[in-house]
């Protein structure tokens, strides 16, 4: 079918598209979602079909920049068109789709035509709904792993070992990294860490790092920061270590699902060059994993996706029950891991478990004398040097103080209505409340705790001030206070956890009952 | 947040969505596929967020139609957007996801938003997959189909029960509906009949029946014709009795897959308030049910959401291991259809298997004699009396003849190599040769089979023609006949049912691994 061509002008966020009239893909025999094959000057382009009673006429065919640009059309050319096959890959997401475990070959097709954006939305939700649903066995997740390294960006540092650390996170105020990464280099090791932004939260380590240093490094940058320095900590989404995994996140989000974590890690680990991995599974009521055992587990594929990786994994399972340190928030928790840093006595809480895991991984490097070392090289400074040196080859002020870190200067501080103890801090009403107040785009919005659990309370005694930038967004967290507990204060524990509340949709009658 | 508009000129399927810069929707904290509100002149809208850098500028918002005309924006107006949550149904949706069973209110709520294409495809998409993967049971697929009726159009003809027919299909060529819907217009009973257009098979019942009389009938249309001749057939499409399935089953296309086969089917039904309803389910090897036992589970499954929504159900398990009739394409099943209801002594399988599921409807309407009376009505030319009424009720021309439908001028007949009996017939290779020489845009197209199973065939005798409308097609039709066997002679069963080839993707080897 000899159709002509309109621009579209659309992104489509880098898949190829068209938009075809109704009757003239009825007569192709392809339906919405299907493909065609598009013929001019001797190439072909394959492109996902939308259809369209008004917006493409009979005889025309809308098409996006990528095939526009890949053809080198121009209004009114006049394209061959015929109905073409789905790639292989989605034949493969079928077979997910029917209960079957995925083989290398065809994990490797999936992942390569989710980068080169050949699979629609549509196929790109069933594949993860499906991996989600049946599970993915230690196989697939090894094979995802690879094939999400083969499609993205590698890099290989010389002299010593490489290391690294990650969090799977949920819990509000942890800032381990930012001590981490400098005691960690200051005693030799190299260790590129890339980061997340908050997605969900209000604060990712690439948020609270960015108070400090800029963090937007493409991976040849990063390279050079840590060839220089040891350490880097930089914000992962510039460089492009997993292109696949930006897109199955995007695709995962409204579904708040999470079938490719396993994978999703180790391959950016990889990616870097990591030869050992301290995995941190925060664990408790308020964390993502419940139970100690749930831990263990997770704990156990991580190692065991690691060993075929050719990574050695060790996990630490740590409390998750309250926010780390007293600061929530980019710019608040910034200030509390230079703090602490500076040896200034604050967050006891934050530097144990940054110790204890630098010393993991020193440990696993080969100093026997591991969570003592960590301990030595913060209390002697040369954390804090090697982290000012590393915000200098970042192209941040290597002389920053803590007093220099702009904060909100809208505040409120709520107080005990009785004396007491602490009994318990809800993290997810502490990362909601931190969020209303502005978090994580007004990086000097947040909480600061001044109780956490199982400190004594007098009435009257301030619990925690929520911080903004501007007083509508502070009004913003006052309203979400209301509806969600912060924290407990009681004699003994109060044996009501929460009262579950109607289901939010109103009670209706089908007219076939009436 | 302050905006200015810009028409983005697209429909999107319907669905409300926004363009946002990347960097704007990051101050606001919206992701891709998040929720905004748009706010002008007291109206407020909520919108899926696209982000793209390239598309819109910082400060601007690309809107689409549906928005556009809903706010009554013009280029640049100032509109307020702000982030907001996702639709309640997306939280229902996760539920699912988690593998919880749905509720009455949730399913209702989720169709409600389906049809009001409040729901991304990503969102959609996960629903199908959740369902598939997880399965449904009887009371969801029950509120599933009281959903879809809830949100479509509806009618409730007078004077006598309403009977029905549905297959579930697989099998190429069973015109058997053109047969049933006039045997039991003529016994007296009401049965408005849509019918659905060829998906993946050479030819729906509506691509049949338009070769003899307009199909493209809306609701009311459909309704007198039914008033007055006591039967239709129609195309579903036009009717619009469930909204909702035709988005679900276009975003089922891409993953073939069929969660919501029963509400599909069922909601329809009850739409056109049918009392009574045979199910045809063909049975066999090369049909959708493989085995007795898996059909009659299903027969068990519709009898009762039948009970349910006050239909009675009966269930027809029938031969499908070869096509029905000797023709397949839209054309030359008209014109078989139309043969066989002027009692030419065509196609004997068509006949018997017409007559034994009116005669199932006249048994469950009171008439004890069913299939007799069936056979009755047929043979004494009343069947064929009615057909031409409803033929003429439909606006087509009540006199036409087998002679007068065109069917196509290129052929190729197919001879027998060697002598024996016909073994099998292949109804996905049946199905996929048409197709190449064709079916279903091509109405002339398709097969005539001049031998069918059980039949003795000499060598060199023609075992079937495949009928184009164009010299390209039948060359088409001959490649794939090269690949995909449709018909075996032979004198025992041949004990090699196929070979199976390796998988399409090259083997290849990680990098990692190099």
């Amino acid at each position: 079918m000899i159709l002509k061509t309109i621009f579209l002008g659309l992104e489509a966020g880098g898949k190829s598209i068209v938009i075809m009239n109704g009757d003239d893909a009825e007569r192709l025999g392809v339906l919405s979602l299907g493909r065609v094959a598009i013929r001019f000057n001797g190439e072909v382009k394959t492109a996902i079909v939308h259809k369209s009673s008004k917006m493409v006429d009979p005889g025309t065919i809308g098409v996006c920049k990528k095939v526009w640009r890949g053809l080198g059309l121009a209004e009114r050319s006049e394209v061959e068109v015929e109905a073409a096959a789905f790639p292989d890959s989605l034949y493969f997401i079928r077979n997910k789709l029917a209960g079957r475990k995925l083989g290398r070959d065809e994990i490797l097709e999936i992942v390569e035509d989710t980068v080169d954006e050949k699979l629609s939305d549509v196929e790109l939700s069933a594949f993860v709904t499906a991996l989600h649903s049946f599970g993915l066995d230690l196989d697939e997740a090894t094979y995802l792993s690879l094939a999400m390294i083969e499609t993205g960006r590698t890099m290989k540092l010389d002299g010593g070992p490489t290391v690294d650390k990650h969090s799977i996170g949920g819990v509000p105020g942890d800032k381990t990294t930012l001590l981490v990464v400098p005691i960690v280099a200051a005693a030799g090791l190299l260790i590129p860490k890339s980061s997340s932004r908050a997605i969900t939260s209000p604060a990712g380590t690439a948020d609270r790092a960015e108070v400090l240093m800029p963090v937007t490094l493409d991976l040849d940058e990063m390279r050079k920061v840590v060839e220089r320095t040891g350490g880097a900590v930089v914000w992962g989404g510039a460089v492009h270590l997993a292109p696949a995994d930006d897109i199955f996140v995007k695709v995962e989000y409204p579904l708040s699902i999470d079938p490719l974590l396993l994978p999703s890690i180790m391959s950016k680990k990889r990616a870097v060059g990591a030869d050992l991995l301290v995995v941190d599974i925060p664990t408790g009521r308020g964390a993502k994993m419940k139970t100690i055992g749930e831990a263990d587990l997770l704990a156990k594929d991580f190692m065991e996706i690691g060993s075929r990786l050719g990574i050695t994994v060790r996990c630490a399972v740590t409390y998750g029950e309250e926010p780390i340190g007293s600061a929530i928030g980019p710019a608040l928790e910034a200030r509390e891991a230079l703090e602490a840093l500076m040896n200034r006595g604050t967050a006891p809480d934050l530097v144990d478990k940054a110790t204890a895991i630098a010393g993991m991984i020193l440990k696993m490097a080969g100093r026997s004398d591991g969570k003592a070392l960590a301990e030595e090289i913060l209390s002697s400074g040369r954390a804090e040097e090697k982290m000012r040196e590393i915000i200098a080859a970042q192209g941040g002020d290597p002389d920053i103080a803590p007093e220099d870190i702009a904060v909100g200067e809208e505040r409120l501080t709520v107080k005990s209505g009785r004396s007491g103890t602490v009994l318990w801090i809800n993290n997810s009403s502490v990362a909601e409340v931190a969020k209303a107040a502005g978090c994580p785009k007004d990086a000097g919005a947040g909480i600061l705790l001044h109780k956490k659990i199982g400190d004594v309370v007098g009435e009257g005694e301030p619990l925690f001030t929520i911080i903004a930038e501007r007083g509508s967004n502070l009004r913003r967290s006052q309203e979400r206070l209301e509806k969600a507990r912060v924290l407990a204060v009681g004699d003994r524990m109060e044996m009501l956890i929460h009262e579950v509340k109607e289901r939010p949709v109103v009670k209706r009658s089908f007219t076939l009952d009436r």
